[in-house]
């Protein structure tokens, strides 16, 4: 089902990071669901992490852990979410931290947990933990595709990212991970990411570097609304390559590996609409002239987020009027209507408030048949703008969260 | 497929309102579709419309109209929404105003248009001025069920309802219909409603009443958040009865038929729920003990929008968890996590933000299989409380969305 998307082909291995996977039998059998990602000494580390005020148990550890130390290794289990667990599942967070601590001789605080699937179970430890010593057996640089399947849930697509990139002379490595198909909205890193890079980078730099792409990425793409219980987003820098370290968000060095970031990032985002439970189109909403960025930003996500207007780019339907209606209930947005027009692509199906007269619909349905298409909204009340990404709303999203249990 | 719904037994008519429907081709053929509803001189009016910006046609010229008269009709036909349109919609709702005026011997200002329908497309004149013979011709007081039928879009069930009051020895009769399945958020009066009582009310005292009624009856219901451009509630009150006029929203004549009008709306809004496109729930969502209604109400609808919460009910599954990461998100309450309990009606499935210890997922099994459910939240903040109702999300809201032009 996923809209021209496939497997990535090659993910350059990122010299510091190795990766281990293996099928722990967390929920499925015979499917891999428990990765570690060690991190050689030295590893500077950013994240962000859900702003659900349910946020689950292996978020509490994980901010608490990255806090205190450096980490020398995440744990990622699939299957189970640790969420809704109260104070037994933050238990069991650090209960798993201290087993793979064990395996590879560093202390509790140095792993950072991360659970993704069903809220409310209790996690499965003794599965878990008896996988985690074929996980640091298998540990090795070449792991991410192995991890990018590892991670996967409703995904039906592996997803990863990768970059050479040549700063000053230097050969530097990004490379990053993603899962997430569904419980998407942008208020925040939704959805599982690991990206490491081989360049030195001070931790702070690291951090803006992270939450610079991530808000243009991560945090611009809407599946159904839903802000996930489990969300991060992490950012390693091994410090392996033989450029100097980046001390400060600034500079050419910085500039190039904040784009390569936030490439990767964006890459990563754009895959997991397109592979967005049930997703047939992905849909591009691009809002301009505007009084302010969030002015933009509230017109695009009420039209992102409406499910009228994502059952008829289903139908591929050039309903322009739900379109229109979104535009015109979008809070707290300056919208004056008889200002507006709306494209779809490059056709313009509303002017002035209202139908182009100039339109054809058949000249829409055109448009409404492509697997990619831009809505593209024109405020005419200012310069501000803001791009979203969304996806469509079929049978399969609702067959597949009826049937699925988060 | 409608909840618990069959279409009302008895609209009592309200002496000072005669109804005409006929079928006048607007959009299908051989289908209701255009309703006059005549008031009495004298008849007061009272009205709420949709607060979405891209408003129709119909909606800026009854405002307009009822700013300047008291009206002596209504006008209202579906298939058409006459919306998107910009000017020459507005000349069109005024053509078929001036022609309903003709037939019944008043101004064009004393008649209120309403249209509902698809969006986008020029009102059909012809047939619909070619209608309006019939549905004067067929004005009688006892046509509200026909009426009733005439305003259904995608309903499938005709909405209306009915009290008789004794009133200080006076009989007062309210009664009132409304149509409404899609395109539903609680952002104003979301749908075409019409009560009327003949009871005589002042101007000012009938708009109180309305407002207040509105509040927590059509104001508190959502199907899928969607505000549409056409929505319009309207309140008459012919003074046919034989109470002295209630002049202000006090007093125990105003108390006795404010809550029958709250009555009449509530049951209305809660039969839009119960035929909501593709519902198989009606889902009540109880929030109490928050610092604030406005709090609770954020909280609320967070539930009440989640596509995950509402696939869940679909598909009967106690999946507490995406109601737990509902609370956790919901915008600009002040919730915390560990004071929060939430029940599946007397089923407690979360107590101090995780699960209930004592919960087991057979009970919770139990309760999601009834076609009615209350979520209820305990947010252990305040005294404050609130409740809306809402649908489940199932295939056939997809299917229908796709299928049809709204």
């Amino acid at each position: 089902m996923a809209v021209n998307l496939a497997t990535p082909i090659e993910l350059h291995p990122v010299p510091g990071i190795r990766l281990g996977t293996v099928a722990a039998g967390i929920r499925y059998p015979d499917r891999r669901d428990l990765v570690v990602i060690e991190c050689a000494p030295g590893t500077a580390a950013a994240a962000v992490f859900t702003r659900n005020r349910a946020c689950a148990a292996p978020v509490v550890v994980a901010r608490a852990h990255l806090a205190q130390v450096p980490p020398r290794a995440l744990l990622i289990n699939t299957g189970c979410a640790n969420a809704g667990t109260g104070a037994v599942g933050e238990d069991d967070a650090r209960a798993a931290c201290a087993a793979l601590a064990g395996g590879l001789e560093c202390t509790p605080q140095e792993v950072l947990p991360f659970s993704t699937g069903v809220i409310g179970e209790r996690l499965p430890l003794e599965r878990l933990t008896a996988g985690l010593p074929g996980c640091v057996a298998g540990l090795r640089e070449s792991g991410w595709a192995d991890a990018a399947h590892g991670i996967m849930t409703t995904d039906t697509v592996a997803k990863g990212s990768s970059r050479i990139l040549d700063i000053a002379g230097h050969r530097v490595t990004v490379t990053g991970i993603a899962k997430g198909a569904g419980m998407i909205r942008p208020d925040m890193a939704t959805m599982l990411a690991f990206v490491a890079t081989d360049a030195a980078v001070a931790p702070a730099t690291l951090q803006h570097c992270l939450q610079q792409a991530v808000a243009h990425s991560f945090n611009r793409i809407t599946v159904d609304g839903d802000t996930s219980t489990n969300d991060a987003c992490v950012l390693l820098a091994s410090g392996r390559a033989t450029l100097p370290l980046i001390a400060k968000p600034a500079g050419a060095a910085y500039a190039q590996l904040a784009a390569a970031v936030m490439e990767v990032m964006l890459e990563l985002a754009q895959a997991l609409i397109r592979d967005a439970e049930g997703a047939t189109k992905f849909i591009t909403v691009a809002v301009a002239g505007g009084a302010s960025e969030a002015d933009c930003l509230a017109v695009a996500y009420a039209i992102a987020h409406s499910p009228l207007v994502k059952t008829a780019f289903f139908a591929s339907d050039p309903n322009w009027g739900r379109i229109l209606a979104a535009v015109g209930y979008a809070p707290a947005a300056r919208v004056e209507m008889e200002r507006v027009a709306i494209f779809l692509n490059d056709v313009r199906v509303v002017a002035g408030g209202a139908r182009d007269p100039d339109y054809h619909e058949a000249r829409g349905r055109a448009v409404m048949a492509l697997p990619e298409i831009t809505i593209r909204v024109e405020l005419g009340m200012g310069a501000a703008r803001a791009v979203v990404w969304t996806s469509d709303l079929s049978h399969d999203y609702v067959r597949i969260n009826a049937e699925y249990r988060s």
